[in-house]
């Protein structure tokens, strides 16, 4: 992609898909998907200079490009590469909780070798979206000591990759999990035990995911409750933890700052705007939203858990 | 039982049981069980002077008597009939999660008749723990005007009675049910249409609860989200939605207002009191624990959910 000046604050390394999602009510097609474009956009909404890497087919239509570069996100470190895009395809239970995985089409995904533009390499902040571990640890050796890295995995990695998976985690300042995840990766029920467990492993925080019901995120001193924001209509929750993710790291480098306080400002934000992503298919609320629109949601949220 | 002169701030009604519990670790057998015994010794935590509505058989022995009366509980609401107690049976899934009943032997608990001593019924207070709707009716129209009513119910009598309990929910101020009980009452999904429909059936208040992850309280205007403390090392969840309602009754007792600031405050003390629940069997942590530990856990509770 073309070379911006702009430095970036932030950049994020993750999947770029072109996706079919089916739901109770709605089929939709070629939708833009993977967890960069929902980590990236999220993490401009608020205000940091975001930098992504990741790599895009032949088929990755220019559409996808001009609508992901509206949000002012840095694309230089994006790949085009000869052969199909990544593609998946899920179809979600009545609920909109369960999905199952119809369909994914590595393509060019699959020899992803990524790689941190010149003009990244000094950022302070770090997203290592859920990828294969060795890549990760590929992708961050080629930062210049980041203040703050964010790791995102799955459980395929903990099945398939757990060694790799176990480097990186020692690598990084936080580790983001989903609570069956923490479960499978520690072989422990309570939550409070899966974080004392991946506490040990040298991460300072470890936030776990539980969806709809918010998260926790702990310390070795302290625990935070930051509660989901109570959607009325979800229309596609994928992307949402990928949304969470860019929001809170997005909000960290905008603040360049790193204490506990402004990390738990920054999961208040995220949670509004994960709310605002199921609100739509693939990033379209997104595209229909105002900062001013997350900043109001922000503020419920606060009022929801506050007395006064 | 015999009559005390105290006056109450509230009186709850509610069933009486002999329990046998099975967990993954350990099994238990005739404990003391049934909605009441938890309710009122959590409202008594709160400080307010409890009543107890409920029935006993000729089994029910004098030490459970004894260690009830111990939190200063006023028992003069409480029938002695011949025949057996009310005697149940779970056993809990590996999490501690999920149960199934074993055993339901009503005895005595089959003819209930509840009456309200005289010197309960100027109580401002009342909590219609989960019995038969047309007996929560019952005992209602006995009390003199009361400022605030709590009604439990469950999924039985939803599908059994929903005429007698639509009737009952019409004349309190705040119904708690637990998510899937709240789904069942509405036929909707979404909490937030759910405690929609159930607060146009006329309460100001709809509390809905989701065990380990909190609960959402509803009015017309707001919505408060609850946060359950992160319990390490749960051994018995019997009783803990029990817990939460009578905590949270006998803190607005005790407060003598019910302004809504004062019921988020209640009920972030009814999540630390349900906390303490479940980790012992029956009431035994409750017999172990001072009210400088409840409120050191509702003061680490509000650290979890504030910035500072």
């Amino acid at each position: 992609m073309e070379k911006l000046d702009k430095r970036v604050d932030v950049w994020m390394v993750g999947s770029i898909g072109i996706d079919d999602i089916e739901t109770p009510t709605a089929s939709r097609k070629n939708l833009l998907g993977g967890s960069l474009p929902f980590a990236t956009i999220a993490g401009a909404f608020a205000g940091a200079t975001v930098g992504a890497v990741g790599v895009i087919g032949s088929d990755f239509g220019r559409t996808f490009l001009r609508r992901w570069e509206t949000f002012g996100i840095n694309l230089e470190g994006i790949q085009r590469k000869d052969g199909p895009n990544f593609r998946w395809a899920c179809r979600y239970d009545d609920n909109l909780i369960e999905r199952v995985t119809l369909k994914t089409e590595l393509g060019v995904f699959a020899d992803f070798m990524p790689e941190v533009p010149e003009s990244y390499k000094n950022a302070s902040f770090v997203l290592l979206g859920n990828i294969q571990p060795d890549l990760q640890l590929h992708v961050l050796e080629q930062a210049d000591k980041p203040r703050f890295v964010v790791l995102d995995s799955m459980n395929l990695w903990i099945d398939i990759a757990r060694p790799a998976l176990e480097r990186v985690i020692r690598k990084v300042n936080l580790v983001a999990l989903n609570d069956g995840e923490a479960r499978q990766l520690t072989g422990k029920w309570n939550l409070r035990d899966c974080a004392t467990a991946i506490l040990e492993m040298g991460p300072k925080y470890v936030l776990l995911k539980k969806a709809e019901h918010g998260s926790l995120l702990f310390t070795d001193k302290a625990i935070f409750i930051i509660p989901a924001y109570p959607v009325q209509m979800v229309k596609d929750p994928t992307g949402a933890g990928d949304t969470y993710a860019g929001a809170f790291i997005g909000y960290l480098a905008k603040a360049r700052v790193t204490h506990t306080a402004i990390i738990r400002k920054a999961l208040m934000f995220a949670s509004a705007m994960a709310a605002f992503c199921v609100e739509g298919f693939s990033i379209e609320k997104m595209e229909h939203i105002s900062r001013e629109d997350v900043a109001k949601r922000v503020h419920e949220l606060w009022q929801m858990v506050s007395i006064s």
